[in-house]
Formats: C-alpha cells, sequence, structure tokens
C-alpha cells in the first residue's frame, strides 16, 4: 500500500537521502529500465540494486512497466512534486538570507559620504568592540 | 564540519524524513527557540529533542544563536534551497504527468466529434509502448 500525507514525505525524503537511489531516479529520468541495465553503471550487485528498487517502489517513486519477462522500471515523479511543493514553503528563507546578504556586502561597500558638518574620524565598518 | 555535495544531499534529505524534524523547522520558521521552547508542543522529552536538533545541526538546517544562556536554535535554509534545487529538476516528469492525466481525462469526456475528412495528426513521439 502507498503511504499518505506525512507518512509520504517521511518515505519519499528517506528514499532520496541514498546517493545511488538518486542515481537510479536520474537514470530513470532518461527512460525506463531493467534491473540489470540500472544494476550496470553503478558496479552494484543485483541483490543491492533490487533493495534500493524496492526502497523507492514503496515511496512510490518508481513503478514496474507492463512487459512481465522484463519487468522495466519507471519513474514516478507525483511524490517529487510533493517534496518539492514542502520545500517551496521555506523558500522566502532562503531568498531572504540571500537578500541579507546581498544587504551586508552592500553595506561593506565602501561608498561616498554626504558632507557633515563636523567630519568624524571615520572608523572601519565592523570595527566594533 | 558540514558536509558538501551530495553529502549535503544525503544529510538533507536524511534531516527531513522525520516527522518531528520537519515541524521543527516549520516551528523555527515563525522565529528563534530554545529547546525548552522546542520541545514544548512535542510532548517530547528534552533528550529526544535534543537528538533531533542534533541531526538537523549537523545537515547545516539549523545553527544557534548567540545568547550563551538560551542557546536558542535559528533555522538555517540554504541546505533547503538545494535541495528543491534537485527536486526541480524533475519538474517536467510530475508536470508531464498532470498533463497526461488531463489528456486522459479529456479523453474521457463525451463529447461530439467532427466528421473525419482528414487523417489524423500523428502521435506524440514517446508515445509507445
Amino acid at each position: 500500500m502507498q503511504p499518505t500525507g506525512y507518512q509520504q514525505l517521511n518515505a519519499t525524503f528517506a528514499a532520496l537521502a541514498d546517493p545511488t537511489r538518486r542515481a537510479i531516479l536520474a537514470r530513470l529520468a532518461s527512460g525506463e529500465a531493467t534491473v540489470n541495465e540500472l544494476a550496470g553503471p553503478f558496479s552494484m550487485s543485483q541483490p543491492a540494486i533490487s533493495k534500493h528498487l524496492k526502497v523507492l517502489e514503496r515511496a512510490g517513486l518508481i513503478s514496474r512497466g507492463r512487459d512481465a519477462q522484463r519487468r522495466p522500471r519507471r519513474l514516478e515523479a507525483q511524490p517529487l512534486a510533493e517534496a518539492s511543493a514542502w520545500l517551496e514553503r521555506y523558500r522566502e528563507f532562503w531568498e531572504g538570507n540571500f537578500q541579507r546578504l546581498d544587504a551586508l556586502l552592500a553595506e561593506l561597500q565602501p561608498k561616498p559620504r554626504p558632507q557633515r558638518a563636523k567630519p568624524r574620524p571615520t572608523k572601519p565598518i565592523g570595527d566594533h568592540r
């Protein structure tokens, strides 16, 4: 049975936490592939690949094609859409961080100051203790 | 030391695979919080929460504030941006899926058919089985 809601997110993120499984998804993005075809580039045993495929299949990230002989695996991207939507909520934070960094860098740029009536000795910015 | 590249993705996705850790990040999105403040709503022991915080901290998803007494935790969204960018590569697939579903639903709608005078347009590439 396929997990739903937060369990789906648990399963999706857990499946994506392994570089071999991410590489398998990347391979399947260019088309269906059998277990043998998938095992090839990874210099991994078939049982090791099968184990990764089982994790991906349980998470609903891959499915098996109709060809009963070859049973090619196919990418199922829907759970990735949900994971992406979850992450999307934090976009303002990472974009905010960039903006804060930009603001800081702009502050650090030396720029001409307006003349003041009483010129003060200038200190380098950030030199406070 | 903070992980880099694919190790960062491993750590980020592994950290996100737990609903309590995702809830902690959601809480921190509304502002810094101490371990006690974080433990409150989860009816979890402080050591249990601390363990989750350690996973989030190792993945670079949270940091500790300067207040030496309270050591408030703060959201660090940058690794989420990288995870989002990884998922983004698959957008065409999940959007493609929606499009195929839309096409299927459109096909299932009963509608008056125009008289056929000319041969139909050729099938889209990739529609093979």
